[in-house]
């Protein structure tokens, strides 16, 4: 039987998400991805270990009712945002999230709208649900151009802070486009902990906003895939009727409860970040022939005025151990996306930095 | 806007996966999902624990590489049955493969060949995908009519042993349904530990099975969400494609890969299931009225000879706080599934079922 016979028509010409390099050799400078720089603090570690118990071998809570307990009381208190817990879905990470709501919505051939550049990973989806792509250029300096306020659709993603560039969307802006939209607008708010902004009053004034968080960002979280949806109960309920049952792992929930708990302790330890972030921008800033993007989340966007240059720092960067993002698309051949490291990190990638700059700067 | 305007049309006449009740008092006797009655090993416990560490912020390994590495060398020293590492899918729990293998393969409309009874979820999920569902009534006896051997579609699924009745299908059976059937054959073999068959040796033979296994049953890691999946490797190549980045959590993969590195113990400590299941399987056909059918997994399913008994043994353990599984569709209201528990599990349970029993049969 020839297997490529029974593929899907639509798989011909998809092309899946790639991860990013990762070197098994731990000496390496990661900064490539967009993890956060510290372990999660040890309180965090030690509530995880404790979960680790003869409960192991049962199923999780399909409905992380401790967890969306906590995010509801916390949220309510720090964001007057939510009145019901039936606002909130848990996923086994943003991506997640963003396949359960195509499930729910999306029906072949109906219009996806994403923007460009942005997270790679929704032009993916989109295509994998068969869906018909309409990819938004953004503006030169990455606002949402005027298109995106009248086209129509099934879904429209906003990532914001936006991937690569890092900068958020106002609330004016979101706003606009879900009144204009006659579809759900989903915004990632992966990285909003490391902004000023987040769109979570927004879901009081329109029934269409899907809001996507991650604890994979802020709250360091990567390895244990627990992400939250906060939209309208109607939503919701449905987001609920088609995930897996059990979606998400035990030890997850455990440690996003634990984060949520211990959450001024960390955002105390993202202020480094949020420090760090500062100094590399201006000590970047100081090169001639480079410019860095303002950021509001834990990576920075580096443009070079000669593209030509780009590669080589890539290059040479990577024969000193160090890996940064380069994304080999139209638009974006003179960025490289920096991930904030530790201070020690980022000392070590200035200094680098500077070795390479002084040849060809 | 009214959010049902714009859900998928085909998600109105769909019926969610139903998870079974869960009592948060932890004095329930749980005997009503299939969960192993013990817990990790402490070897393994200690693993997982081990593997908390400052790793924790960092994405998990996509590729899951050491797992599907020891699963590769185990299987081929175990039961010489594959080749190539190329044959191993790594999934978020069993389900989370079938979701994958419905979006590589099932188009709208295709037909999706199920058994009855068997789990559920393989419905609900040819439901979702909006296939056309052919559901293949099993004999009395629950081997596999002959209509199976000439039915066409995409993919069919098969729970060997199949839950709810506990039995397995010899591989003459399932290969030739796999010669006859012009799509892929998927056989689920979550609860193969606890018998003596596996089709795992027909990998070599046809090229349309897809065999699925999970560390939540025989290996007790139901919490952590991990399974795999084996078949030719351009089945396993597209199933790749189509999953999401980081499907599988860092903490499930360290704990299969110590299952597996700890597995002759494992095995030992369900040796006590399998004598636990002869033992209550001997004690229940000692009544008249009720018949144990013969089972290769890790529940029993029970037979009622008068339909109005069953609900009545429910009632009253679920008074004594104990929960047993009822199906209420047809030709299934007279039977109940009972999951193996330790030996003062069953004890407690045998020690109830007599009570009743002394009033009803």
């Amino acid at each position: 039987m020839d297997i490529n016979d029974l593929i899907r028509s639509n798989l011909r010409n998809y092309s899946p998400y790639e991860t990013e390099e990762k070197p098994i050799d731990e000496n390496w400078l990661k900064l490539n991805t967009t993890e956060n720089a510290y372990p999660p603090i040890p309180e965090i570690l030690d509530d995880i270990k404790n979960g680790i118990d003869n409960k192991v071998r049962l199923y999780p809570d399909p409905t992380a009712f401790e967890l969306r307990k906590m995010i509801l009381s916390v949220l309510l208190r720090d964001n007057d945002t939510l009145t019901n817990r039936n606002s909130i879905f848990i996923g086994n990470g943003s991506d997640e999230i963003l396949d359960v709501i195509f499930k729910v919505f999306v029906e072949p051939g109906e219009q996806v709208i994403i923007f460009y550049p942005s997270y790679s990973l929704y032009k993916v989806l989109a295509s994998l649900y068969n869906a018909k792509i309409i990819e938004i250029k953004l503006n030169d300096d990455f606002t949402i151009p005027k298109t995106a306020f009248s086209v129509k659709g099934k879904i429209m993603i906003i990532n914001s802070p936006n991937d690569p560039n890092g900068k958020s969307y106002d609330n004016q802006t979101i706003l606009e486009l879900c009144k204009n939209f006659p579809g759900i607008v989903i915004v990632d708010e992966s990285y909003a902990d490391f902004s000023t902004y987040t769109c979570l009053s927004l879901l009081k004034k329109v029934n269409n906003l899907i809001v996507t968080r991650s604890f994979s960002k802020s709250f360091s979280l990567a390895s244990l895939r627990i992400g939250y949806a906060l939209a309208d109960p109607n939503i919701i309920k449905e987001m609920n009727r088609v995930k897996l049952p059990y979606n998400t792992n035990h030890l997850g929930q455990i440690a996003a409860l634990s984060c949520i708990k211990n959450r001024n302790k960390v955002y105390e330890q993202n202020k480094k970040i949020l420090e760090e972030r500062k100094r590399l921008t201006e000590e970047l800033n100081k090169y001639s022939g480079i410019s860095v993007l303002p950021s509001d989340s834990n990576f920075i966007f580096v443009r070079f005025e000669d593209e030509s240059k780009t590669l080589k720092f890539i290059w040479d960067l990577k024969e000193m151990k160090i890996l940064i993002r380069h994304f080999s698309k139209p638009g974006l051949y003179n960025y490289i996306r920096i991930t904030i490291g530790t201070k020690e990190d980022n000392n070590k990638f200035l200094q680098a930095f500077e070795e390479i700059g002084n040849k060809y700067l």
